[in-house]
């Protein structure tokens, strides 16, 4: 056997019952939340041409797209003798298609070719996998699925708003506690930027203080010394980062100090969103505006947002944030829009981690029957047909094997109730009930075996 | 814009949100029946090792894998020169993952890793895409979903007839009518090629009658002639093939005829796979025995299924049988199992031509509040919330757009339900409620628009 055993590729991952059964609760928690909010689900190919691909991620992101060897005789085509290629220079005349690397590139390709049909605003959410040529790593997987929900075509704060109602109602869903939703906005720190005395340099400036939990002030401020901020600047940033107080204390400070209109623009939307949200019904209790929320992405112009848990256990389990120009890459610019995107293996990982999946899920077996053989089964497949009319999941043992291997198979797959009906119960007409975690058994007529599993499943 | 206009691959699909909806309510469906039958979720990769693909599928299949190019600088180290390489010579030191082609081999190569851990009989389904490097055509395409639910580790033939159970309720489930399930045996028909004088010729015999149906008997008789059957052996197979009535009748016919071992047998778990699925309450009015079923891959070993629709629109919906071996080719022997395959695509397309979708599905958006801007929205945002927090999925047009603008995306994402507050309503406490199939409009007091909107959706 161990000659051609087989291997599954690094980076990847098997998904057993137990574990597609609880990703599936999680995910249709999440799509229930997505759907109440009028998001509409969209699904793309795994598959997308190269030249949608590349160029949008950066020459790193480049390197990391998995791409696919074109059929047939690939290389009876080529421009030139195949001696003088390298990887770099034939990967293009070999390869035309590549896997999807993020959901929003085939977003907005989807947009782009549906621009005639689709009526803005459009509400999507999309929830597939997605592949990266990454170094594998504990928590980093080359195939993992992303979950991102956008409304496009509309500027209005609203959205933002209910975007923040949305991940407090995904949390509750999924019984996360502890967590907040930080809140900035791009256009506060253009201002930021401005106020510094270098209002070129708002992309380095994000970038620094993107990193401030985790390498703190001291190392920002070198970075953005290497990055030609002065001293000036970076004492007139310190009271920025250090702010501490209420959401209005915060908003109210900072508004004294950035007196530029950027930075006043930045923070009225921050208030405005909270107020609308307020005006919904929502909850602001989870919500902190935070100067120093940067988010890396370039991409970003408006409000953004992350979610953080309080115990600080791991990174942001979901971020995301308005953008003016979606699908300017394939030519139609100026569509605004706002997504975000929920980090899923992360949170699975926070659900595990505290309990919060429930004990059998809505695909566990809920009842076995034990298998006394062919004499037996005139008894017992009358039964297990009744019960699976009545909507209970049940199977039957399918061999006549001993009675403690058919238990342990049960107890192996977490199927809470087993049925025994040996030759003493089929003379009394009844059956006999094991709870397969107590241990209890009773003895039930026949006639009641479906109430009576109802009752106690 | 024509310059950079982005562009999909071939046959492929992007599903918009109603698609997506229709396709997510078919297969929960499925799932539903799935689990009530105890069959649990698997998920495997998109990317296996070609390792484990190559050689499965044939030479044919092998070509239809999709390769991945490895990452970086691939060419660095060939083993020659690379200008003595041919495709086929440099695909293997190139490329050394591939997409999954069906679901079985990846069952397979899990089931191998993980035979220390299952608790075999071990009854798993999947659900998720397969790509094929097909030439596209009508019908067929590069990426699509396979839906499979097998039982391995057990040779009952219970599970042939839960497997009988399980496809009559999915028709039931899904809505579908007027369809049969052809049944047959891989042994039948081994004792059938004996009966003929050909017993090392079950294989052609099977790929020849396969394709009755399509081709018809006569053309069927000369692919036999090729084969090496001779006129005794065509005279010997008509009246087999033409076998007419009841099952009973037809069991009854060949039981005579073909009065050779593997013959008696196959008829014999033809008749208790029947009896068994009455006994456990089942219906055999779909059930149909069919001695000219083979299906084509040499893979089955026993009974054999196929879903025809009696109508004859299109192909079989669903396959399978039993398999004597689905590991051997990983070194793990004697694994027996059975199972079906549905056809998703196919099935789509029946429940979308007779109109087996519900109007609404359940990601519907339900209500759409109309917008009329800034100091409207103090009376509107308050309603939002109260009817998310009812469950109720509900949008506010994000922008203060003309009335008939948002009427209209009302009607683009067939939203049934629309609430106008305008200044009337705003004075009296009201809201107009609009039925938007109907053009209907009621006013209804604001504090009862949560309850009317539950009665009415």
């Amino acid at each position: 056997m161990s000659n051609n055993k087989p291997t599954r590729p690094k980076g990847t991952r098997d998904f057993a019952p137990a574990e597609v059964s609880k990703r599936q609760y999680m995910l249709d928690k999440i799509r229930q939340v997505f759907t109440k909010f009028g998001f509409q689900p969209l699904e793309t190919p795994a598959m997308e041409n190269l030249s949608v691909l590349t160029g949008k991620y950066g020459d790193e992101g480049d390197k990391l797209l998995y791409k696919i060897l074109n059929s047939g005789d690939y290389l009876a085509h080529l421009k030139h003798d195949l001696a003088s290629y390298t990887s770099q220079t034939l990967t293009p005349e070999i390869a035309e298609k590549g896997l999807r690397y993020d959901l929003t590139v085939p977003f907005a390709r989807y947009v782009v070719m549906n621009r005639h049909e689709l009526t803005l605003p459009f509400r999507r959410y999309q929830i597939q996998p997605v592949w990266r040529a990454d170094r594998p790593q504990k928590g980093r997987y080359r195939e993992f699925v992303q979950c991102d929900a956008d409304v496009i075509g509309t500027d209005s704060l609203l959205c933002e708003a209910e975007i923040i109602m949305m991940l407090n109602e995904i949390m509750t869903a999924l019984g996360i506690e502890g967590y907040e939703i930080a809140l900035n906005s791009r256009k506060l720190l253009a201002g930021l930027s401005q106020y510094l005395g270098h209002p070129d340099k708002e992309g380095p400036l994000c970038v620094a203080i993107d990193k401030l939990d985790k390498i703190g002030q001291a190392k920002v401020h070198d970075e953005l010394r290497q990055q030609g901020f002065d001293e000036q600047a970076l004492t007139r940033l310190t009271p920025v980062l250090d702010i501490q107080g209420s959401n209005h204390d915060k908003l109210q400070a900072l508004g004294k100090l950035l007196t530029n209109e950027k930075a006043q623009t930045g923070l009225r939307e921050v208030e405005e969103v909270m107020q609308i949200t307020e005006n919904m019904g929502g909850d602001l209790q989870h919500v902190s505006f935070d100067p120093a929320l940067a988010r890396g992405l370039s991409y970003y112009t408006g409000i953004i947002f992350e979610v953080r848990l309080l115990d600080g256990s791991m990174g942001s389990i979901s971020g995301g944030g308005r953008y003016d120009n979606l699908t300017g890459v394939f030519g139609w610019p100026d569509v605004s829009g706002v997504g975000i995107s929920l980090g899923i293996d992360r949170i699975y990982d926070v659900m595990q981690n505290r309990g919060l999946f429930p004990a059998t899920s809505s695909q566990t077996t809920q009842v076995m029957l034990v298998n006394f053989g062919e004499e037996n089964l005139a008894y017992v497949l009358p039964l297990l047909g009744q019960l699976r009319q009545a909507g209970i999941r049940t199977v039957l043992y399918p061999d006549n094997a001993k009675m403690k291997k058919q238990l342990s198979w049960a107890n192996k797959n977490d199927i809470p109730l087993v049925l025994i009906a040996g030759s003493d119960e089929v003379n009394n007409r009844t059956v006999s009930l094991k709870n397969m975690k107590t241990g209890e058994q009773q003895i039930i007529p026949v006639d009641d075996v479906v109430t009576t599993i109802k009752q106690v499943s």
